[in-house]
Parts: structure tokens; C-alpha cells; sequence
């Protein structure tokens, strides 16, 4: 029964410690982000560069919470309920990693749209955006620390307000490309930039998902509210005809 | 030391049928792939509106998946590399579930694009492009099912021509919208259509990466030969100046 109770209160403290590596890796992934947005938006190649050298950190973060995780639960035998803890925060390092990759990807389209002309508005609305989503991701990982579920639903509901931005800005740049063919290559850049962002969101709201499903047990509903629009491109839509 | 034995075998049988369910899910991912591309290449909204009807399917076998795993883990205190194993499954598991939802978005796509004209070349490529990496997927998930690890290696190194593929194809789509403003639309839903095919080859390739570190309890190194060069938009590439 004290093998037991040691046993528990052991792994109460790998799971301490689990939580604070997961919400160091989130801290290195909000970096990446702005490190990334603020390359794109002063089209800085210089910047995408050193960012690019520094991405493996969140790779190597993500593969020592998962050795942790098995190593502690091979030792603790923890129940159902903390298992079910510890492979929450697997899926939420998983999503961080994602994360990585998406904001990897917008500093080599920064390298390759090389200084090209970006027209200033659409520049706005992605900085905007990116806002957004920051505040979102760093409210979740605020509730992951601090095992609070209102907060994840919160921002479970509130991916919509990037979706939203995503469809308009879409729609935008579309516009500029069919108006000057010379933007039509750092456009298409551009518009993968933007559903990087949008798929960020996601992310955000996939570790909402985790969030609840680690606090109590249950999934949330399979149908988030969603307002993503960036795949209603007819050219009615966008006022072409 | 009997009951010790007794959970060993259990947790042996619990494998097996992660393993069974797990197979199924994949073989559920690659007919939605398999269907999305054929509602694509025939402009069929009809088709890709019954493949979103049945996508749940592949989300619930996840769930199903992480809970089962989660119960064998609480009831047979598995040792390290047997811990892995599951971890492993549960990482594929999470893979498959993303390729579904690619899947689901060329889907939505093909109701986007809603039988507008589409360059016979290019989709031509797309099929092309959607042969390879379900072969490959199908290898991938062979060398899971059969603890198989030179299939997973094999997978691992043969990315490259998925992502060849996707080069040549953004640059032959670009090429076309730019010549034709008419088809800017469809040619961007496009354009994200065979992103998704090229992010499938990487859950492949991320699958075989599991796999090898299921069955050896390493990492295969961080850097796997690339070919990505969807990228390369740059307006000289693709011959415009």
C-alpha cells in the first residue's frame, strides 16, 4: 500500500514535469511563429534563414516528452484516469510539433518569395491574423498549464474568427493575382502562408479537444463550429463575374 | 509469476487487435483517398458529397483506438519496449486520422470546383501522383501490419517522387492560370489538392518513421531526403520571366 502511494506521488511528479516541458515546446512554437510572421511581413529572407537553423529544438523537445511518458508510465503503472493524462499530453506535443512544421514552412516561402512585392493590405490582414491565432494558442496552452477547461473551450469555440479572416483574405489575393500576373507566384506563396495559419487554428483547437478529453474523460462534439471559406473560390464569389 | 505471464500474453492478444483495427482504419483512409481522387478527376460533386457523409467513420475507429490502448496499458502494466509499441500505434493511428481529413478536403474541393473546366494534362498528373503515394501507403501499412521493417525503411527514402511529382505540377497549374483567368479558381483548388497529396506522402513517410521506432525503439535520423519543391514559385521557375 506505501509502494502503491510512493508509486502515485512519483508519478504526480513526472506528470509535473511532463506538463512544464509541453508548455516550454508551446513557448518555442509561439517564437517560431512570430519569428516567422514578422519575417513574411518585412519579407526579411536573413530572418526565415536563422529561423530555419533553429527549428530542430522543437522536434528534439517532442521526442524527450514521449520517452519520458513511456519511461514513466512503465515505472508508475498509473490508472485509466492519469494514462489518460499522460497520452493527452502526447497528442498536445504531437500538435505542437505540427505546429513547428506550419511556421518551418512560411520562413522557407519567405526564403523563396525572396523580397518580391507583397501588396500592403493582404500584408495587414496576415499579420492580423497571425494575432489572432497567437492569442488563441497561447490561451489554450495557458489552460493546459493551468488544467483549466474553460479556457480550452473557449478557444474551441473561437477558431472562427481566423477561418473567417482566412476566407477574406483569400479572396483578396486571388483578386490582386488576377489583376497583375507579376504577383501571381508570391500570391500562390502567400495563400499557402495564410491556410498555414489557418491550420494553425486548428491545431490550436485540437489541443482545446485534448484539454477536455484529459480533465474529463470525454471527447468534445465531432462538429466544431466552423466558418472556413478558403475553399469557396468560384469566380462568382470573388466578384469576377 | 503466473498472473505476471498471464498479462504478458494478454497484453499480447490486446496488441493484436490494435494492430487488426488499426490496419482497418488505414484501409478506411486509403478508399477516401482512392474516392476523392476519382470524384476529382471526374468533377463528380455527387461522390465526394457521399465520401464526406461516411469520413466519421475513420475519426471513431481513432477514438476506439486510444481508448483500447489506454485500458490494455491500466490492466497489463506493459514493460518499456512493448510501451513503445503501443505509443507507436497511437502515433499511426493519429497519422491515418490526418490522412482522412486531407482526404475530406479534396472532397470538399471537387464540390468547390463543381465541374469547372480542368486542364486534362494536370489532372492526368494528379491521378499519377494519387497512384504513387497510395502505393506507398499501402506498403507502409503492409510493413505495419507485418512488423516488417525494410517495407518502413523503403517508404522512408521513396518520398521523393511523390514530391517530384507535386513540383512539376504546381508549375504546369501556375502556367495555366496565368494564361487563362478563367480557370484561376479552379486552378488554385487544385493547387491545394495536390498539396494535400504531397502532406499524404509525408504521413506515410511519418507512419514508417513510427514503425521503425516501434520495432527498434530509435529515431530514424531527423533529416529524410526531400524533393519538395512546391516551394520554387519564383516566376523564373516556372518560365514566365
Amino acid at each position: 500500500m506505501v509502494l502503491a502511494e510512493q508509486r502515485l506521488e512519483s508519478f504526480e511528479s513526472d506528470l509535473q514535469e511532463l506538463i512544464r516541458i509541453t508548455a516550454e515546446m508551446g513557448g518555442l512554437a509561439e517564437n517560431q511563429i512570430a519569428g516567422a510572421i514578422e519575417a513574411l511581413t518585412r519579407r526579411d529572407s536573413e530572418r526565415a534563414r536563422r529561423l530555419l537553423a533553429t527549428d530542430t529544438a522543437i522536434d528534439l523537445m517532442h521526442r524527450a516528452i514521449e520517452e519520458r511518458a513511456v519511461e514513466s508510465i512503465a515505472q508508475r503503472h498509473p490508472g485509466t484516469s492519469d494514462l489518460r493524462y499522460v497520452i493527452g499530453i502526447l497528442r498536445i506535443a504531437n500538435e505542437l510539433e505540427r505546429i513547428g512544421d506550419l511556421a518551418k514552412n512560411i520562413s522557407k516561402r519567405v526564403i523563396e518569395i525572396n523580397g518580391a512585392e507583397i501588396p500592403r493590405r493582404a500584408m495587414q490582414g496576415i499579420d492580423h491574423m497571425a494575432t489572432l491565432m497567437l492569442t488563441q494558442l497561447r490561451d489554450v496552452l495557458d489552460g493546459f498549464a493551468g488544467r483549466d477547461i474553460r479556457n480550452a473551450i473557449d478557444v474551441w469555440t473561437r477558431d472562427q474568427e481566423v477561418d473567417r479572416l482566412c476566407t477574406s483574405l483569400f479572396r483578396e489575393i486571388l483578386i490582386g493575382m488576377m489583376e497583375r500576373r507579376a504577383i501571381m507566384a508570391a500570391g500562390v506563396h502567400l495563400l499557402f502562408c495564410i491556410k498555414n495559419l489557418e491550420r494553425m487554428g486548428d491545431h490550436a483547437t485540437n489541443i482545446a479537444e485534448s484539454i477536455h478529453y484529459m480533465l474529463t474523460g470525454n471527447a468534445l462534439p465531432p462538429d466544431r463550429p466552423k466558418a472556413d471559406g478558403s475553399r469557396a473560390l468560384t469566380l462568382a464569389a470573388i466578384g469576377v463575374i
